[in-house]
This record gives structure tokens, sequence and C-alpha cells, in this order.
């Protein structure tokens, strides 16, 4: 390969981390742990961003900005909470540099803070101190917030996309009068979530609970959409916890119903972060790079010319303007590639690499013949055709390759699903297949551990369309009255 | 007034904290200096930033996304770049918290970084230390990139929008292969400044150049647009840079021309902010609350139903939603407040506060007579008309109104613009009418200086259109070759 990509079978990990690099969706800053986005990969998350919010907003949603920092204090005020976010996180402890006696720059010893601040791992402690000034009467309710933000959490082990000591997401936080409204929004928004990766990303999910040992720090109930990779190691793509009345309590937020009496207001909290960008890379591309779906392409189309001299470049110019015009017309985004700097063949590899859809060639031949050559990014296969049908055939290839990379990561999932009734199959099947593993579960902590001792595998989530099912644990032999979905996760 | 404000005349200053908060803008957060922005006012940001991507993109522009940290070394590279900006910093030590043997928070000494990170007060120094890297040949170049992000100064006074810890705000850096046409980009960018926030905002600015002194720390030209308030300050609303090669050479970052010759790549870099909400709210709002300019009203218009009983509401409804539906289809921005929790009276006072351009009441009696009552918010004026023409009318209205904050803005800015000759002249306009006044001065750092211990005004600019006349410093009496722009200034 021209684009000197490891393969995915030599070596998955590597493919991964060289593609996300070579396809310029972003690289290692000087920051441990710290990644840029770079123009093409933040164009992909820039439309992530406007279709999610979009459904944000349609389901009542309203967008604002609460500070990146945190004082220490709140985050005591939620037991499990700070315990599951505020020990690996950066610390904010002075707000003033000097120069020393050397002319060197230091941090000056009398500009210490009173109390340290946080930078946010999440804000549900700075949103719950401000919403106790927002809420008095039921009138206030509900309360429906979203907020697209930069966080920290000081990883250890870091993987572009997948876990960065910064990343960006956004974060839902509402409040409601009653614990079943709460409830349906937490539900509600899980579902958002699955629509938005299946629909445009194209990754099929499978929607559950968290068992208790896996849900977010503070809440009662964690939904999340769990999607396969093409390793066969699942990644969690969003989550949507219902809070109860923990944070309301710890903040003291009350409303006074309609008949007056005070009660504390029932909580949510949803995120996806540009962790999807793993996900999105890691179910489609190819050996050839990027594969992105037509719903979140930056350039849908690229037009390549061909040509030896000035006479031709004219000639196929115009016929390249002329469609790209018509396609543009017709709502797709569409690149003229007409740079004389590189060669077509340097174009073709570059555009496979960034996983544009469709790939139009326009040569000397083609003027004379009124032809165009079309070629999808998800099959590898070109089509030669008249050029007064190009037009038309082009936008339904964009259903076409949307459905396909759909249809495809769903065969990829089924074929990597497995039930098994015992643990040796279950270790067996883990070692030798990976992907999910459907499997009865005793319901106790205990056992969930053991399995992720000796396997590391986890419960990625009980699904919520499982079958009510007597059967007897793996492991233990108790009864449960569900299978579970195991995989070894990112 | 029902909505208590205090009124301009009696405090300017309380008058505009108060409608920052009333109008539910922002408000102060738990964190020092740091605000929490509300869902109206992140609304109006959304709209700023909406129509500033799309003409920071129809120039050619990209977004991408540089760490939050710096580290504190990179700040040490760029001279005159440290001194004025790494010192008054977030500076983070640590990376994590543990419990001490009274189960406190504590931060762990343990988790120390060897290097401190500074929470980015601007991102020259990380963007050129990653354009080392992105950078070899001409064919690079230009590198067009934009980055929308919150930073961190820390203040020591702060207000909401106007100067705060933490802010949001955008900031291009690009970098090219020649002086002039880094300068050129510089130049584009305040034009497109002062065309967003004279088109969009209705703040009419004065663009210029800065003074040596006031410069953005390692530019070689700071360009901006100032815009006058409606107490006599100043406001400075927008900059952009010529950082000539400076970042370049910081961060060694060379090109490959066409002939093979090395050289240091030109760069620029511009900004601006959530301090363009305080810029809108200062320039066209009254004692009654917001004025906002159609372009940017999260609602442009408001309708109120006004009825007695359910059989009124619902004849009153049907009008409602006809007309909401027709506005809407021609493209305006329409609420129809139908909520029975509350009064139309307070529903007038509340949309008056929040400065939505056109209120719709719409009663039994109008049912009747075919009519409704359009109330024009920046001329607190009310006209009863036919309901067959309400909805050209309103939006025709949309524009008469952007146009007439505007106008009112520049007659208020030419009433408050003074041209004088002596610098006791100088003194007496600036403590009785204040506003912008223009004077020659000599050109030197002293005299600058001078004036601002003398009389806290600043040289806002100097012109772009000041016409080269020979006249001599107020000051000082030494010769100069234009006036430039003073006043006071936030």
């Amino acid at each position: 390969m021209a684009k000197n990509l490891t393969t995915r079978s030599e070596n998955y990990s590597n493919w991964y981390n060289e593609l996300v690099i070579k396809a310029d969706l972003a690289e290692n800053s000087g920051v441990r742990g710290c990644m840029v986005i770079k123009p093409y990969g933040f164009a992909i998350w820039e439309r992530m961003q406007a279709e999610l919010d979009r459904m944000f907003k349609e389901t009542g949603h309203q967008n604002a900005y609460f500070p990146l920092f945190i004082p220490k204090s709140y985050f005591s005020k939620e037991a499990s909470h700070v315990d599951g976010f505020a020990k690996e996180c950066a610390v904010v402890t002075h707000y003033r540099l000097k120069n020393d006696e050397n002319g060197e720059i230091v941090v000056d010893p009398a500009a210490k803070l009173e109390e340290e601040l946080i930078v946010r791992p999440t804000s549900e402690t700075i949103i719950w101190d401000t919403y106790r000034k927002w809420i008095q009467s039921y009138r206030d309710l509900p309360l429906l917030i979203n907020q697209w933000a930069n966080v920290v959490r000081w990883e250890m082990r870091t993987r572009l996309f997948l876990r960065t000591a910064e990343f960006l997401w956004q974060e839902g936080h509402t409040a409601h009068a009653t614990k079943d409204e709460a409830i349906v929004e937490a539900e509600q928004m899980m579902n958002v979530y699955a629509e938005f990766v299946e629909k445009y990303m194209a990754v099929p999910v499978i929607k559950g609970l968290k068992t208790e040992s896996e849900r977010f720090a503070g809440a009662l109930e964690t939904y999340c959409i769990e999607a396969l990779m093409q390793d066969g190691k699942a990644l969690q793509a969003g989550t949507s916890h219902f809070l109860g009345q923990n944070f309301a309590k710890a903040f003291d937020v009350k409303f006074a119903a309609k008949d007056g009496k005070l009660d504390y207001v029932w909580a949510t909290s949803w995120g996806v972060s540009t962790r999807l960008m793993g996900a999105l890379v890691m179910t489609h591309s190819d050996d050839n790079g990027l594969v992105l779906p037509p719903n979140l392409a930056p350039d849908q189309v690229v037009i390549v010319p061909i040509y030896r001299n000035d006479e031709q470049f004219d000639a196929v110019s115009e016929v390249a303007t002329e469609l790209m015009k018509e396609l543009r017309s017709k709502g797709l985004r569409v690149k003229f590639d007409n740079r004389d700097t590189h060669k077509p063949g340097w174009k073709f590899n570059e555009y496979e690499l960034k996983g544009v859809p469709v790939r139009i060639a326009i040569g000397p031949k083609d003027v004379e013949n009124g032809t165009v050559e079309i070629a999808r990014r998800d099959t590898l296969t070109k089509e030669l055709m008249d050029k007064t049908i190009a037009a038309d055939k082009v936008v339904g290839l964009m259903d076409e390759i949307q459905t396909n990379l759909y249809d495809r990561a769903v065969n990829f999932r089924k074929d990597n699903t497995s039930t098994v009734d015992g643990y040796d199959e279950f270790k067996q099947v883990l070692e030798t297949k990976g992907g999910f593993i459907l499997a009865h579960w005793d319901g106790t902590v205990e056992t969930e551990e053991r399995i992720k001792n000796e396997t590391k595998a986890t419960i990625r989530c009980i699904p919520l369309d499982a079958d009510e099912e007597s059967g007897s644990c793996m492991v233990t032999g108790k009864p449960s009255r569900r299978k579970v979905l195991f995989a070894k996760a990112y």
C-alpha cells in the first residue's frame, strides 16, 4: 500500500492509531494525554454536533454554559460521585507565575488559592449548585439543559479519541418534578443517542442498563448504548443516567409542588463525547483507510480531473464544474479537486485514505464519450456511466452507501454475537472469537467481578430487549432471569 | 417599573449588572470570576457563533481543536508574550486528590506534575508548537485555522461578559508564506469582525490600529474595532493581529519555498469573545430592559393571547397559530406564549425585559374585528392593524428595526464624538461629555502614558480612515500627522 498502513489483521491497534493520524483526524500534542483534533477530524465532529444539537433541541432542550472550574468542596457533597471522579483530575492550586531571581518563570507561592479548583471531569456538582438558585416551584420544571464543553480526566494510558485526558463532549442535565418523568427523560435520551449513532454514524447499538458496579458515580440507573468494533471488542457509545434525588439532596434543590409541598427534584444526566469518533473509525474503516458514512462525511463526493495539458484540463473542468453544480443543487457536499500540485493517483489514494464516500474521475476520453467514472469507497467498485445520469446515480448512492455500511455492521455484529451456557464455553468463545457473548448471570457483584478478573470481559449491559427466560448463571449455577451481554471492551 | 431595574441615568453600571441577570443572560457562579451563561444568553451567543463561523468558513478557514493546557515552558519561548499573558493565569500543579487521615479530600502531594500546566489564556504557543509539524513546504500554506474555545485569564475585578476569569471565544491562527499575505489576512479578519458587528449586532465600529503599547503581546501590529457604549465609554469589540515571524521563530516553524529556500512563516491571530454580549446589551438596551436586534434575537416575534375564558382562548389561539405559521413560513423565529400560568401583563413585561423585537397581542375584540396589535420593542410603539396584512408588516419590521437600531447607535456616536485641539479642552470634554475624542498626539509612548495617568483615557485606535493632516500634539505641541481616537474604555 502506498499509504503504508498497518493492516487490521497484522495489528488492529496499530492500524487504528496510524489511521487516525494519517487520515488527518487527530494527533498527540506536546501535553501528556491531550490530543489535537485536526481540521478534517473536527469537520466530522462538527457534523455530529450539529445533528445531535438539533435532536436535543427538538426534544425541548436548551444549551447553556457552566464554569470550567469546580471548587474541591463541591465534589465532597455527593459521596459516591467524589470516589468516581474527583480523584484523577487536574488540580489548579495557583493563579500566578513570576520571574525568580534567575529570570526563570516559576509559580508564585504567594498566589496560592485558598480552595483548590478542579478542572471539570463532569459538571453535575457545579450545575446542581446553580440549579438551587433556578428552581423554586413546579413552574420552573422540567429544566432541560445541555452543555457542549471540554472536560478533563487524568487518564494514565491514553489513545486518540478513545481515551484522552481532555476530551470534548456534551452533557445534558435535567431536573424534574417526578421520578417517572426523570426516568422517561433518561430513556428518551438513550433513544436519541441510539437513533443518532445508527442513523448518522451507521453503527448499530444494543440498548441496555448497566449493572450496579458499572453505573455512573452517583446514578441510580445508567442506560447505555453498546457497539461492537471490528476487532470484536465492545465500545460504550453513550450513557444516560437516572440520578434519583441524589444531587438534589446533596445541593439542597427543592421545589414547591402545586399543593405547596416542598420536595427534592429528580435528575438525569447524559453524555456522548469525541469517543464517538473512535467508534466511527473502528466500525467501518478498512486497510485502505477511513470509510465515512455519507451522512457525516465532510465531503460526500470528490471529483478528480485527469489531464495531460491545459486544453484537456479545460475540457474536463467544464464537465466537472457542471456536475459539481448539479450535485450541490441537489444538496450534496461536493469538492472538485483541481489542484495542479498533485497527480490523480495521489488524489485517488488521498480520498480513499480519508474515506470520501464517492469519487468521480473525469478524463479526456470521458469528455469525448460523455461518460464519467464513479467509484464507491465502501465497496471499492467502479462504474463507467453516461454523464447525463451521473448526478441522479450519485444522489442515490448516498442512501445506498449509508444503508450498506449499517447493514454490513449489523451482519458483522450478528456473526460475532454468541450465546453460551457454560463458563468454559464462555472463556473459549471469548479467546477464539471475541465479540458479544450472551450468557446467564446470577446478578451478583461478586460473580461479575470474578468473571472480569478471570477473563477481562465485563457485562456491557443488561439488554432492554432481552427476553425473560429462566436459566442458571454460567459461573455459579444460581438462578437467572435473563441473559446479559458480555464483551471485552474499550 | 415592575422590573425594578435601576435606570441608566441613576447608575449605568448597576443598570448593566441588573439587566444581565434579570434578562436571564448570565449570572455569577460559585467559582470566583467565572460566570454561568444562562439558556437565553447562550441562545444569543449561539446565533453570534453561527454567523461568525459561516463568515470564517466563507473566507476559507477551517475549525480545529487544540489542548486546554499549555506547558509552562512554551510561554517562555516568546518573550513579550509571556509578559503579557502567562503571569495572571490558572496553574495546574497536581493531577490527583486523595483522602487524608481525617477522611478529608486533599491534594495528593505525590501527584505533583513535573512541569506545571497553564490553562490557556490564548493559544498561540500550543498552536505554533503544532504548526511546526504541519508546515514543511509552500504547499502547506496558507494554513487558515480557527478554534472555538474557553480561555482563562485571572482577572481580579470581574463583570459579567465584560471581564470574566473564564470566557468563551474564537481564536483564529493563520500561517502564510509572505508578509504581505499575512497583513492582508489580518486586515480581512478585522473587516469580517466589523461586518458582523455592524450587520448582525447593529453596533457601529471604528476600525483602526492599536498603538505600540496597546498591541497584543507578541504582535507587530494589532487591528481593532472600537464601539461606543451609551455611557460614553469605548469597548474594544475585536482584534486581529499581524504577528510577523515572532511565533514562527520562537517555535522554529520554517517552510521550503518553490525555489527550495527555507524561511520562517508569517502569522496572524484574531479573536472575539463573549464580551460581544456586553457590547450588545450596552449599545441598544434601555431602562425597560434588553433591546435585541432582530438578526440575533432568539425569538424575533412573540404572540401573547388575551382571554378570560376557554372559549375566548380557543378563538384567539386559532388566529395566533395561523399567524405564527405564516410568519414561520416566511423564515421568522416566532413564539406563541400560550402558557396559562402567567397573565398577559406579566408576559408583556417579560418580553420587554428580554428584548424581543416584536410583540403581537391578540384578544377577543381582535378576533371579532379581524385585527392584531403589533408592538415594537425599539420604539415602544403599538399599532392596531388588519390581520391580513400583519405578516407582511412584521416581516418588514425585522429590517426596519435592525436598521433603526444601527442608525440610532450611529447617531449616538456622532453626537458623542468630539474633536479637540488643546489638552485642557480634552480633559473638559472627557469629564463633562465623555465619548470618543479625536485629537492630535505626538506618537510617543511617554505622552500616551501621561494622558492615561492624568485622565484615564486611552488611545483606542489610530483610525484607518483618518485623514492625513498636519497638526500638533495636544499635550506636547510636537508635530502629528493625523488625529487619533481617545476614550475611557471598558
